[in-house]
């Protein structure tokens, strides 16, 4: 299936006084590397996507990581994203971060489509996920 | 073992544009509660335990948790932390954050003991764990 | 008038490699001081007079800060909130951050209240601050 | 002298309930334009320049902007950065970030070039900005 890669500057901002990424950051970018790949899937910014679908985002119901090297702020990671699987309103994602040859942190996350509740718009409830944009990911996407 | 329990005030920065927690918050969150739980067991911020046993700090090799329940700005939450196990170099961390009555977040990390490596400054090695800072979870605790 | 003061640990998240706080961290400081100002006024937190006054938010129109001395991680910061002036729809706040006995931050915001705009419910439009909201800052404030 | 110019994707994380940047956030989008302004200029990284230069970086001790536009998740971001004077020890940075045709963000910052106090490594000092990098400023810049 479709897999996202971009290259990402570790900042200043990023990083704790240990030097190094504070890990909640890379949770932050595998958010950034999701709506990514939607776009290079379907041609639509998120905020595009929940204006054409009518939904309220795909928050974490699960998410989990291993780091396994650390970066430091300068360094250039290359993150490649990819959908493990859809299912009828929730998604599986699966992340992989290279900084050089070495894999630095690998994530996996379980994602909920998800709208305003019809009976209290201050809730949220699950939503089946368009059938556009599941197929958006199995056809041949525009170039990088 | 030691519990530490704190009252989180869930902040409109920590919020995104579906109104609910932006969930790499959770795991800052996660961070500040184990300062407050080392705090509690030794009587040290992070800063004074980073000066008073020479290590650089405690970065996550493993995280995970499972989003339960949303919660919004202005939810005041609870969150308990707990050490799982002490390890030579590292610990594991159970972390509980309930929104009401709702258990809203569960999480686990491991963390790792970590100081300067002897043969290059810029790099990080594992360390073993002072022994007074392990026995300082098993002592009573100090009145929160 | 009111002003709200409350002590503030700086977290290892809040830090930078240089080990001091990473300043946009203030910035996100004044937003959660400005909210324990409004609730100390009006009983109401921030979620609550969004619904109970119909409004989006009070986004800045202007920030400045000047940052007079350093804070690091575990250091427990006093800010000291106050709003300069109500206007019709917009109000200028007034920040101190004292590190012990010294002055380390001074800030001062322009905040503009808004909602919906009527034609275009994407984009945002000032509105008139409730005059409840404005007389909650010159009664006698509850005990903090 | 020379301006950075860089496109910069609004990201969902850098929104708050409103739909609209958490305007602490363009404050570490600063820190991210000083960092590629700096090496546009010199050709390091800020982790290079913090090794070639042994600093410890150039903390601001002055920020302030203007809001003039809100920006939302999904928009691409034009930011100008330049240095607006070099002194002995500190400089002035001035930003500006376009949303399509539109002002959307004017700042100012005033940074200190600092390193570890000679007496107190604990603490900072202002140094001297080593002249070769203010010399990188004028020369012409490699191509972005």
């Amino acid at each position: 299936m479709l897999t996202n890669t971009r290259t990402i500057r570790i900042e200043w901002g990023d990083c704790d006084p240990a030097g190094i990424v504070f890990y909640p950051r890379y949770f932050a970018m595998f958010e950034v590397c999701i709506s990514a790949l939607f776009e290079r899937a379907t041609g639509l910014t998120k905020y595009r996507m929940v204006k054409a679908y009518d939904f309220v985002g795909y928050p974490a119901v699960q998410a989990r990581a291993q780091f396994l090297a650390p970066a430091k702020y300068g360094d250039d990671v290359i993150a490649e994203t990819s959908i493990g699987e859809f299912r009828r309103s929730s998604f599986d994602v699966h992340h992989r971060v290279f900084n050089g040859e070495r894999l630095a942190v690998e994530g996996f996350e379980t994602r909920v489509w998800v709208g305003r509740h019809p009976d209290d718009p201050a809730k949220l409830k699950s939503k089946p996920i368009p059938a556009e944009v599941i197929a958006a990911f199995t056809r041949a996407p525009s170039p990088a």
